[in-house]
C-alpha cells in the first residue's frame, strides 16, 4: 500500500523504514520541510537497531500532494502538532482512505472526524495507544529504531469502521494490534503523561542542567509513590467509565519484564539490568511540552466529566505551567476544538462511538 | 533573666549559647530527654562559628520543672512538635511569664493563648518570623552557629502586650527585633515554605539519593519561576489582608546581598559567591516534613479565608502527600486545634489581635 506519513521525526522515520522494509511505499511530509530536505534531494534513509536497511521514501511538497498520492495516511508527530496538520490534510481526504494516529492524544481522532463530517466524508480514523516503533533520529537521514513493539492498542472512530481500521493496521504493520473498547479506553491506556509528570518534576534540575541521568535509578521511592497515586486517579476514571485498563504495576511488569513490586523497585530493577534508560537532558522535553497539555489535561477533563477529580494530575498542570511560564492548559487546542468543556459524559461516549453527525448537505454536495 | 528553652536541637542549642554568653541563664528541656542527656551529666556546651564559648546550660527533667524554674520560656523546635510541647507546658505557666516562639508556625501562638485563656491566664506570647541564630548540631554537646540574624520580625498575642513582649526579646537578644503588624503578618512573612517547596520538588531525587548538591546552583530557571509564582499567591493574600510583606526579590536581595534579578539568577549569583549553601541530603527533611503541613497548608487556609486561593501551594501539599504516602494536611494539628476551618476572616483577625476570651470562671478560680 502507499502510506503518506505526516511528520518527519524519529517515529515518522521509523515508520517509513518499517513500511518500506515490509514492501509498502512510504511518503513523508514535514509541514516546515526542514526535516525532509536531505531525503528530498535523493539521499537514502538508513535504519539501524531493531530494523536495518537502506530505504528511499518519497517526500511530499505539500499536504495536498501527500493526501492525494497515498491510500493511507499516518499522523506521526507530537500531540502539539496534531491540530495544525489535521487542518492541513482534512480538505483533501477522500472516502476510502484510512488515517492512523500514532499515537493518539486528546481526542484528536474526534477533531479530524469532525472536520471530515463537515465535508460529508467518513473514513476510519484509527487511534493508536502508543507507537509501533520507538527510537531516535541521529541525523536527518538516519532512523535508529530501538524497539518494534509487539502489542499496540487501537480503536477506530467511528466504531462501525473498526474492522476496516484494524485490517489496514495489520496489512501495514503485521499482527500486533489489540482492538480496545473505543478511544476513551485508548486515552486512558497511555501511562506516559502520569509517569513523565512524576519523573520530570522530581528530576527537573537534572533536565535543566543537561545531565546524563539514568531514569530507572531516579524513579526513587518518593517518585514511585507519586506515580502510583497518579495511577489510582487514572484507574478510578476508567472504572467510572466501565473500562478495564492495565494498572501501572502490570504496565512495568509486561513492558519491561520485571517482577511485580512497587513502581520504584521495578524501575530500580530495570536500572540494574541496564534497561532503565536515560531521562531527558533538557527541560524542553516532550515529557512536559506534549504530555502536560495533551496528556495530563485530558485526564483532568475526564476526571471532571466522570466525577472522579484527578487532583494530582491537575496539580501537575498548574506546577509545570508556573515553572515554564506557560499556560499549558491553554496550549491544548484539540480539546477546545471538540468543545470538550461543554460535552456531557453521555455525548462524549456517543461521539467516541459514532463520531460527529455527517453533514448531509455536504455529503450531497461532495 | 532565666530562660527555659523547650527543645534541644540546633536552634535550642544556639539560643542557649547566645543567652549564656549574654549573661542570662538558660535551661533546656527535651521532651524525650535524649538530646539533653550528655549536658545533664555535666558536659559543657561548646559553641563555635558566629558565637564562640563554653557554657553550662541547665537541663530540666520535666516540663513542669522548666516552667517553674524560669522567667521566660522559649519554644525552639520544629512546628510539628509545637502542639505537644504547648500541651505539656501550658498547665504550669503563670501570669508574668513571657513565651517566645522561634519560629512561629500555623498560629501556634493562638493555640497556646487558648490553652492559657481556659486557665484564666494571659501572658505575652511572642511569635518570631524566623530564628535569631542559624546553625547545626555536630554533636549533643556542640552548637555550630552559622549566623546571628540582624533582623527578626515579631508580633505578640495579645497585641495589648506587644511592648512587654518586645522588651523581653530585646533584653535577652539585643536590638534586632522589628515589630510587625500582628501574627498574620508574621505568618505571611516566612518565605521558607514556598521556597522549600519548589527546591525540594525539583531536586527530590538528589535528596533521596543523599547527594551533596549546591542549593543555589539548583535553583534553576524553572525552579526560580515556580518560586516567583508561589510568591505571587502569598503576596496576593497579604494584600487582601492589607498587610505589607517583602516580596521574594527583596527577600533574596536583603538576606543574601545579591543584586535584584530573577530568583534563579540571584541564586546562581549566591552560588558563584560561595554562599548558595547545600540542599537537604535526605527526603526526611524539614523542607518537607515541617514546611508542608505547617507552612504551605497555612497559606492554603489563609487563601481560602481571603478569597485568594493559593492553588500552587495546594498543589504542593497534595503532591508531597502522594510522594511521602502521608496526609500532610492532617498532620497539622495546630490549625484544627484553633478551629481554623470554622473561623471567619473577621474572627481570625480579632483572635490574632486580642487572643481568645479569658475564662472568667477560671480566672476567678486561679
Amino acid at each position: 500500500m502507499k502510506v503518506g506519513i505526516v511528520g518527519a521525526g524519529s517515529i515518522a522515520f521509523g515508520a517509513a523504514a518499517y513500511l518500506e522494509n515490509a514492501g509498502h511505499r512510504a511518503m513523508l511530509w514535514s509541514p516546515s520541510g526542514e526535516r525532509t530536505k536531505r531525503l528530498a534531494t535523493g539521499e537514502a534513509l538508513i535504519a539501524s537497531g531493531a530494523l536495518e536497511g537502506t530505504f528511499h521514501p518519497a517526500v511530499a511538497g505539500s499536504a495536498q500532494q501527500l493526501v492525494e498520492a497515498n491510500d493511507v495516511l499516518m499522523i506521526a508527530l507530537p500531540g502539539y502538532g496534531h491540530k495544525a496538520v489535521m487542518d492541513a490534510i482534512a480538505p483533501f481526504i477522500r472516502e476510502g482512505q484510512a488515517v492512523l494516529i500514532s499515537s493518539h492524544a486528546s481526542f484528536g481522532a474526534l477533531y479530524l472526524n469532525r472536520l471530515l463530517a463537515e465535508r460529508g466524508i467518513v473514513v476510519p480514523i484509527v487511534a493508536w495507544g502508543t507507537t509501533v516503533t520507538t527510537g531516535r533520529q541521529p541525523s536527518l537521514v538516519e532512523a535508529q529504531v530501538n524497539t518494534v513493539r509487539s502489542k499496540v492498542d487501537v480503536a477506530t472512530v467511528p466504531e462501525s469502521l473498526s474492522a476496516e481500521g484494524l485490517s489496514v493496521c495489520q496489512t501495514l504493520f503485521g499482527d500486533r494490534f489489540v482492538q480496545r473498547d473505543g478511544i476513551l479506553a485508548i486515552a486512558l491506556s497511555n501511562l506516559n503523561p502520569q509517569n513523565h509528570m512524576g519523573i520530570a518534576l522530581c528530576n527537573m534540575t537534572r533536565m535543566e542542567h543537561g545531565e546524563t541521568w539514568p531514569q530507572g535509578l531516579n524513579v526513587t521511592p518518593n517518585v514511585g509513590r507519586l506515580l502510583e497515586e497518579l495511577d489510582r486517579e487514572r484507574i478510578a476514571i476508567a472504572e467510572a467509565l466501565g473500562l478495564k485498563v492495565r494498572d501501572i504495576f502490570e504496565h512495568f511488569h509486561l513492558s519491561f519484564h520485571v517482577p511485580k513490586d512497587s513502581v520504584s523497585a521495578m524501575n530500580q530493577e530495570m536500572h540494574r539490568e541496564g534497561r532503565g534508560g536515560t531521562g531527558p537532558a533538557t527541560a524542553d522535553s516532550r515529557y512536559v511540552t506534549e504530555d502536560v497539555p495533551f496528556g495530563l489535561l485530558m485526564t483532568v477533563k475526564l476526571g471532571e466529566l466522570t466525577g472522579r477529580p484527578a487532583v494530582l494530575h491537575d496539580a501537575g498542570v498548574r506546577i509545570f505551567s508556573a515553572m515554564y511560564g506557560r499556560d499549558f492548559a491553554a496550549e491544548n487546542t484539540l480539546l477546545d476544538a471538540i468543545g470538550m468543556s461543554d460535552l456531557s459524559l453521555e455525548r462524549l461516549r456517543q461521539l467516541a462511538r459514532d463520531g460527529f453527525e455527517v453533514s448531509t448537505e455536504a455529503r450531497a454536495a461532495s
